[in-house]
């Protein structure tokens, strides 16, 4: 977590973190099990929000799904606290969906931490993961009741999204052939939706204008398809100083990411077939890397993504200009947006 | 399905299935995929119940959840219109766990047709329980206004005891001491919470009396725990020719069911010593079988077993006796926990 983000958001993300962990308390477990694998996976053994020596950048993630939902809570109305069970529900609901992929991706740590499958079992992990799915839907049953049903609709629209996104970019693993708009599509599903409820309920626990709802909404979706575009494009062009991982990391690790598929949509026969003979070998080489980075030159993969990438961005900063409902204050919006798109690490 | 079932409750199993379609088919899917597993599921892609072939005996249970809420409902208001989006928010929900379950227990089959993750792989098994689960949830926000905080809680309450009776569940195959009190505690929160919040919910979707809705709750609950305590029965004295399972098959297959607890519990030290030696092998012999029988009868385990059952069947029906508002139709609750529990098959 960047000095800049902990120093502007850090008052919402300790209270979230506050949130988060009063909520799983609520429910005494039967299975103590149950407990420990939550405790985990969000560190609360080690950080907790609870202690004095509570430490922000200790947290396991940034939080920017629940921030969303406050930020525009406080955009729209001023205050966030009536957004706070909005906030509980989005973050809680997308770390359910973290440790079901971690067991599906067979993903050994998250965040420097051994992943819950890893810890335990696999069968336990997709427990603990529908259990704070569970816990992130009654979160959301303490708005006010007018409320309720159509802030349920929306989060499990979301929800439903999220699964359909996971569900392709599983079947993309099997399959060589896989457009750039089949791709967009996969990565709005599997990350966009859910960033883009945050913000829809955000909205929809503060105003009744379903205009300004679609609107944050439009902001947020767009946010999350780039924010993914750029995830990419660092997996590749990344600064591995910054990024922590070894530049063209992505290429190691035979991933079809948004600048790969511009190779199988528009490169030559010759080049595709380079690039699908060397991603059904074991091991990607050094020199396989290299012959890969200029077919990517080659089609001008690199100043692709970053124009997709901006595309989006702004798409999302139009959309946020375009609220509706008059002048509105978005300096923490645009900054959050800016955190998570114009970064480099 | 016997004929008995298929009579009386048919008119209610018909419409139990058309909602369960409806609402699955209520959205346009992204993922084809999502919706080829839950057609091969809940086998819609042989009988479906908009064809005019339609039959009964060809659905994929017995719904005994769903027509619990209708028929409780029905008692309470003299109809079950009203308490029909609960009954397909628990029937949903009962085949998320179904589809979850298989995949922890790796079980290849589910009434005689291949499971989903067998047919595809455990992720996207995983995946189609995740949608269903969020399908269920949308399915309640379906109910009158001032209802759905109450009804949400009452699932999403059965729902997170399902996932911990689970996590107990899965914990119990690596442990070989499990008392007969942990083992009840374990079923309780598996089966009986579901079931119970069934009922719960067919009294909360019609009524406003909070003793009315704890005493079907309490019919419900201790009838699920004699309909698994009764499986248990059957899974080791169970008539092979009607179960349609062998005699034994829980021996055979090393279960830690009911009756071999009451060894662990109550059991010589020998005798505790001959069933864990049995167990660690790889293979259960037909003299070992028949070593673990003697040993149940040493220690009464039929009759306990037998005994259990009725105990938590006499409460079930002394809970029904006490509802609180007045006389009530309850033939067709006692016509359904009579075939629940009451069986050879």
């Amino acid at each position: 977590m960047s000095n800049w983000y902990s120093d502007t958001f850090g008052q919402y993300l300790k209270e979230i973190e506050v949130e988060l962990l009063r909520t799983c308390q609520e429910r005494a477990y039967v299975a103590p099990l149950y407990w420990q694998m939550v405790e985990h996976h969000f560190r609360w053994d080690l950080n907790s929000p609870q202690s004095p020596s509570f430490d922000l950048n200790a947290i396991n993630g940034k939080r920017a799904r629940p921030l969303m939902t406050l930020l525009v809570a406080e955009a729209i109305a001023g205050a966030y606290a009536q957004a706070m069970p909005g906030a509980v529900a989005v973050e809680l609901l997308h770390n359910f969906t973290l440790i079901h992929d971690d067991v599906m991706d067979v993903s050994e740590t998250r965040r420097g931490r051994i992943t819950v499958w890893r810890r335990w079992n696999s069968s336990q992990a997709v427990n603990a993961g529908d259990g704070l799915y569970t816990w992130a839907m009654r979160a959301l049953t303490f708005v006010p009741e007018p409320k309720i049903a159509r802030a349920m609709r929306c989060l499990l629209e979301a929800c439903m999204s999220t699964v359909e996104g996971q569900i392709l970019d599983i079947g993309f693993e099997t399959r060589m052939e896989v457009s750039t708009a089949e791709y967009v599509t996969m990565i709005y599903n599997k990350s966009g939706a859910l960033i883009e409820g945050s913000a829809r309920l955000g909205a929809i626990l503060t105003c009744e204008d379903s205009a300004t709802v679609d609107a944050y909404g439009e902001f947020a979706k767009n946010l999350g398809i780039a924010f993914q575009i750029q995830d990419d494009y660092l997996g590749i062009w990344g600064d591995e100083s910054i990024t922590g991982k070894s530049a063209s990391s992505d290429i190691e690790n035979k991933k079809k990411s948004y600048p790969l598929l511009i190779i199988l949509d528009e490169g030559s026969e010759s080049d595709k077939a380079t690039l699908s003979k060397i991603y059904q070998q074991e091991k990607v080489s050094k020199e396989d890397v290299k012959t890969i980075l200029d077919i990517l030159k080659a089609v001008h993969a690199e100043e692709r993504t970053r124009q997709l990438t901006n595309d989006f961005y702004d798409k999302a900063i139009a959309a946020l200009a375009a609220v509706p409902t008059g002048s509105k204050q978005h300096d923490k919006l645009l900054g959050l947006a800016q955190f998570l798109v114009k970064r480099d690490y």
